[in-house]
């Protein structure tokens, strides 16, 4: 066992704001179990809760901590390994040395958490829960606290809840340090499918060589790759097709680095050696876009406010090829480029990829001023709130010609002011262009993550020659 | 969206001598979720129950099934695509022509499972069900039969247990064809081991070209890679080490194909071109010990018999080098090679790499006849029972030196009868040796699966000349 660890203060000081922020209480810090797969003992990569990670560090199975916030205890909850456990995975450091590594001398038995909880309950004081995602820690709960499982997300705490956004959502330079790190790790999986990638492979050749430069980095995947010929399927995982001259491959990977920070870039290149004039066309409106997009980045703008810019950039784009018409601004506003481009322009990012995600949608992106439209489109906008120094977000453009959804929209005749319908039936096999980086609000604008990765026509055609 | 399936044929001939066994009653059968990651909609790679597959071929989440033997109908539970659901994942055939794809002409949405099965209750009739490996399906069952999830292992039917045994214990030609295509893929994971490791690399560099080489086959791992310096620890899934010359790496790891079949292989290399004097005479122990067991395999023969052959064959090679002393037989008897040896020498294998183990390892490897031992070191022994023609298992014998054993067993004098602790006390940072294939039981003996993969001294430093 090999543990990656920030300075300990690092640890004592986060943990000293969240109970200055919560004021009093007990707060529950759940970590995470290993996730089986076809049986118990057969197990997926262990992943530690993200929280968990923020306020304690340890990135070991089976932990749970409490703050006790009135009686200033922190305890972790975790068993040593037996003799018989230690010939199977080796030798462990004690919980004990664990705790201690991340500033807590506090540590009972995991068995002991029940007790600990009850004891608060029954004297009548608040215990504060995050919303659980897995369903072992679900179970867990409900038997601990005596709540039904389907009343757990209800019952999570929304003070707690908004200190702990408050906290994560603020990169600090330890922080900002590790994600220029997991995404330049990500952008060299790019690097490599950009030059691996040859006419005849199968996807999953090209994927295999994707997860190999991550995990030969010493990082591991901070989502499922995406890397398809069909890239107008947003989150497409299947892998069999067999790549041919004139496709493009869209390529969305990143890594999550040893502290468990995570990089989230895309990609599209042809699978020859040049793009179709037709896809130069599209991919110029998509990274216009994203100039654009980028250009706004400063503290106090929202990220709706660049989301709708970066729109109506795009809707300018595609009028410019024919396939919309109109007032680039009126067709934003009527929600016409959402045949084109259905989500959002991106999401916070951090040690989860869809940064702090089990949280809830509302709270991290939107916050207390804003609410989230229902709209199609708009209703998968994840960030919208104003910008402050220290967030870290995606920005990724896209347009994607799916064809279920203009069969269903022409069908209507839907915002066919804005839609030239008889152009796009061309366009029906074009599938999807996206484009994407990382950045980080700084005081005055923003700043770019990670090592520089080729983004435009030229600079991907100079590394698809061969 | 792309499904692998055997021929319709192969699964209602399955379901029909399910139903013949168990005579009558309600089955019920649970397809996988999706298993989150670090939040609900980060997920790790779908992994579909194995019984699933193995009666409904269905390589898709949120799927369930109900036989009901009395009434003559087997029904798939799912729900359809929404328009939204196909723009983020694409589209997927109807949940009524992938049931016909099986064999089976009726479907229903995933919600009328709960009213399905509490009719059958209040009918008073038997709801079979297999024990529940994942909390999800827990939550689940719960929820619909009312039963509460501490309760679900014990109320899982011992007779659909035994009835699923019986028929998946026994591959059917169409399955050991697969099994053959993985192990073969497992094969080249090791090639590439063997032909890209050099003195200098970090552990988690080797790991990543073995991962690559079985994703670049279309395959994915039958279980975590075991890739380590410390093979002296059984399940080391820890990868941050720094290779040197003089060390042996011990890869342990295996494919599992797009039908979900699994291989796996072990293999002990050295760092270097050759291995040392000491590293050469310990592994002719083990070497020996493995082609011993595969000389005995055939119809009738107890996998327990076999074991205990190979552990005498060991503490032979073990007296032979002054680890040991004494008679091996009885050496055996007294356990005193479970300092060395400490666990089993294989298990089932199939559509899981530890086959069925979900379904409770003495029923898979003991059967009704024989019951596992508590002793250590037996009580690691998955398979014991006598081999029947279709069975298909590992033989992976090791020898491994755990200082922590040995710092405890000396202390108590333990077995001294046996053992030489002065000897040893030069080996305690040797680490471990194993080596793994994988075979099928014919009518007449044994067949190894897969191809060839080198295994004798010669044979693999004649991998390792660069």
């Amino acid at each position: 066992m090999h543990l990656h660890l920030f300075e300990k203060q690092v640890y004592t000081s986060r943990r000293a704001a969240l109970k200055k922020a919560m004021g009093s209480g007990v707060l529950l810090l759940m970590g995470n179990e290993e996730s089986s797969m076809n049986y118990k003992d057969n197990c997926y990569p262990f992943r530690q809760d993200s929280s968990f990670l923020y306020y304690f560090g340890l990135d070991v199975p089976m932990l749970a901590a409490i703050i006790d916030i009135d009686n200033n205890t922190e305890t972790i909850f975790g068993n040593e390994l037996t003799l018989d456990e230690i010939i199977w995975t080796g030798p462990l450091p004690s919980v004990k040395d664990m705790a201690a590594m991340v500033g807590i001398d506090q540590t009972q038995p995991y068995a002991q958490v029940q007790q600990a909880l009850q004891k608060a309950q029954t004297a009548g004081r608040t215990v504060h829960i995050l919303p659980p995602y897995r369903p072992e820690n679900q179970l867990k709960l409900s038997a601990w606290l005596q709540w039904p499982p389907e009343q757990l997300q209800q019952k999570a705490s929304l003070p707690f809840i908004k200190a702990v956004i408050a906290q994560r959502a603020h990169k600090e330079a330890c922080e900002v340090a590790e994600l220029e790190k997991a995404v330049s790790i990500s952008a060299d999986m790019h690097l490599a499918a950009l030059q691996y990638t040859r006419p005849g492979m199968k996807e999953y050749e090209i994927a295999a060589k994707v997860h190999e430069a991550a995990q030969a980095a010493g990082a591991t995947l901070s989502y499922p790759i995406i890397l398809t010929i069909n890239g107008g399927v947003l989150h497409n995982h299947a892998h069999h097709n067999t790549i041919r001259e004139g496709q493009m491959l869209l390529v969305d990977a990143g890594a999550e680095n040893n502290m468990h920070y995570a990089g989230d870039l895309t990609r599209t290149f042809p699978v020859g050696k040049q793009f179709t004039a037709r896809q130069r066309e599209i991919y110029e409106v998509v990274l216009n876009a994203m100039n654009h997009a980028i250009s706004l980045l400063k503290p106090g703008i929202t990220y709706k406010e660049v989301h709708t810019q970066a729109c109506e950039k795009l809707v300018e784009g595609l009028v410019g090829v024919n396939l919309m018409k109109g007032n680039p601004q009126e067709a934003v506003a009527a929600g016409a480029h959402t045949l084109f481009f259905q989500c959002g322009l991106g999401h916070m990012m951090g040690m989860d990829v869809h940064d702090m995600e089990d949280l809830g949608e509302q709270h991290v992106g939107y916050g207390d001023g804003m609410v989230k439209s229902k709209e199609f489109g708009w209703k998968s906008l994840r960030l919208a709130r104003a910008l402050e120094p220290g967030f870290v977000f995606t920005i990724e453009p896209g347009v994607y010609i799916i064809p279920e959804q203009i069969d269903t929209w022409k069908a209507e005749n839907k915002l066919d002011a804005f839609i030239n319908y008889s152009t796009l039936e061309s366009y029906r096999d074009f599938s999807g262009i996206r484009i994407e980086d990382n950045f980080l609000v700084t005081d005055t604008g923003a700043h770019k993550l990670g090592k520089y990765l080729p983004k435009t026509l030229a600079e991907i055609e100079a590394l698809r020659a061969w």
